[in-house]
């Protein structure tokens, strides 16, 4: 494997943008990171979209090359990768392997989601395909339910408690109002978070990350190439069952547990050398897991991990300094690739009044689903 | 890049199956493609599927880990790949270019589509999906709308006519009835393709392929593994617009064409050397333009081509001797590997029936939309 950088990010604001289409903001995403890489479209040799639900919700497919023509992209391999919440993580993955294995030098890898045209009960069952449909859709497990026995699951074997995910949601919202480009720019108040409107118990509308359009997009090239890049040092995607019933234990995501073992081993590092990271909060509880999942925390610790004050923007570790899938938005396609242009960034020194002083290594962790596909990144030597 | 080799296929026949949902059909393909290589789940490193619009026919997403699951197969990337009628032709590029970089050893790549639980104008729309929606979309122009201008066009320009298309049926039907997993096992004569129900002018319903349920699965390795194989000599992907008003001349595909020319450079071959190919005859004029991109004839000669017979059974370079998109169906996700799975059959002398004499080359042609994306592979060196 060749070393492989990201030399250059763009992203669109998060947020319901009724004026815009699902293209314009993919194509807006793209245009940002060629030019961040000062990189003319004739020179990608292959664009990786990620994308979980563009049929649905908007009725277009075959995405890929539709995004790639009006980029000016044309005559390289172009195509969609769908993996639920972790789709452009999964292409994201694809790219760096395929970079890095001398398979093409210059490639873009984008993601997308334009989610906020349906009204909330199509949303609700279009990500419910994400979950296994003959099973839990069909008994009328929504994300929400799936993750509220998660977290029901983690508080009585670990004695988590409502606080403790409410400390996610005040965290990721603080760190939300410092992002121009969040969906929500609004503080809360742990009094607020504790008192939400119940949505699938325990979690309440503060425990679930929002319903966003957006997208983002990374140039990915050999390190030796790169004036200006962040070098990926560890990546892994991993798989699991989809249906919680399959899983010997809820309380952790296998895949994740998984993945980040592969990527820590891939890039010699461990736990301890991570100053940062950018994780999957689709849910509180799934922020508190990634924590113990990625030996942040011990397993069961990650609620008091987090109420410690450690994840904190100025903590030993910041965790989501954008806002998170909680504040900045969770437009599901976009959210992996998004995830990467948030830690490199933070390791660019760039993240204006989020930015963090120990930034040498940073960590993206994607989830699909309820942990059935995952991600994870380890990014870092910044120059 | 190493030798890369097919070392096991699987199929399920393709037809209206009202009892069988789509997980049961990809997981019978890829269990039959496990014991034809005489390989265990577990030693399966990645997962690649093929598939079009599971979300939209069946309410299920996030398909590659819900399949691989159901195989056995997990704790590795399972990603679902989306190139419209290219699906799984595209996940198959993608898997043999990783085996082919040294990224893995074993990989199993699937394709799966289930259609026929949805009304036919519901399929219509859902199949919309693969053109520009915004443009040809709202002007209602559903696919055999676009191949209708698309043969309209062809028949102007280089006098192709009703009689030649309607060979192409007469031929696929004939090869059709011979394939004992084909969704229509029945010969047609050119009386009946000639007096056809209109569908879109000037084609009738013998000129459209089949909507139909089904899997295709191949286990892919490199070749020095391989005890029994079918060597891929030359393989590639490409990308065009979407929309047939941003194409300079629609009576030819430009990824194609230049799919083809990387996959006969990579090969070291030309279109001399096949000595059959499975074309992509979602319409019988797609088929002959086929023909024409790929050099078997010269342009605007595909139709006096197979009206020579040379395309036959016993002709010089037999076509879809597995009864195409047009006779064997087309469950879209399920077509590329299929495909794949087509010619390795032909290229071992296991193809019953159609078996053809001159089999040492095989040449598998994969189309996205209307043209936005094109799969080649050259495949041969059986043993």
């Amino acid at each position: 494997m060749r070393a492989v950088a990201v030399i250059g990010i763009g992203k669109t604001a998060f947020g319901a943008f009724p004026d815009r289409d699902l293209r314009s903001l993919a194509v807006e995403a793209g245009r940002n990171a060629l030019q961040d890489a000062e990189v003319e479209p004739g020179r990608i040799e292959a664009f990786y979209l990620g994308n979980f639900a563009g049929p649905s919700f908007v009725g277009q497919n075959h995405l890929a090359p539709y995004v790639a023509g009006a980029l000016g992209i044309t005559g390289v391999p172009a195509t969609r990768f769908e993996a639920a919440c972790a789709s452009s993580g999964s292409a994201f993955f694809h790219a760096v392997s395929a970079v890095g294995a001398g398979l093409y030098d210059i490639v873009m890898v984008g993601g997308v989601e334009k989610m906020t045209s349906q009204p909330t009960p199509k949303v609700a069952e279009i990500l419910a395909g994400a979950g296994d449909t003959n099973g839990e859709g069909k008994a009328g497990a929504t994300f929400p339910a799936l993750f509220g026995m998660i977290a029901r699951r983690h508080m009585y074997q670990y004695g988590t408690t409502r606080e403790m995910m409410a400390a996610v949601a005040v965290k990721n919202h603080a760190n939300g109002a410092k992002n121009p480009l969040a969906h929500m720019r609004k503080t809360i108040t742990m009094e607020q978070a504790l008192n939400g409107k119940p949505v699938a118990d325990p979690l309440t509308v503060y425990d679930c990350s929002l319903v966003s359009d957006g997208a983002a997009a990374v140039i990915i090239a050999p390190l030796e190439f790169a004036k200006r890049a962040v070098r990926i040092l560890g990546i892994a995607q991993t798989s699991d069952y989809l249906a919680l019933d399959s899983k010997a234990d809820i309380t952790t995501f296998e895949a994740v547990r998984k993945a980040g073992e592969k990527a820590y081993k891939m890039a010699g590092l461990g736990a301890a050398d991570i100053d940062l990271a950018e994780l999957h909060d689709c849910f509180t509880i799934a922020e508190i897991i990634a924590t113990e999942d990625l030996g942040f925390a011990k397993k069961g610790e990650g609620g008091p991990y987090v109420l410690s004050g450690a994840t904190c923007l100025n903590g030993e570790r910041p965790v989501n300094t954008s806002g998170g899938l909680k504040a900045k938005g969770h437009p599901v396609g976009a959210t992996g690739v998004g995830q990467i242009c948030d830690i490199v960034q933070q390791l660019r020194g760039d993240a204006g009044e989020r930015q963090v002083r120990k930034n040498s290594i940073g960590l993206a962790q994607n989830l699909g689903g309820s942990g059935a596909t995952a991600v994870v990144t380890i990014l870092g030597e910044a120059r």
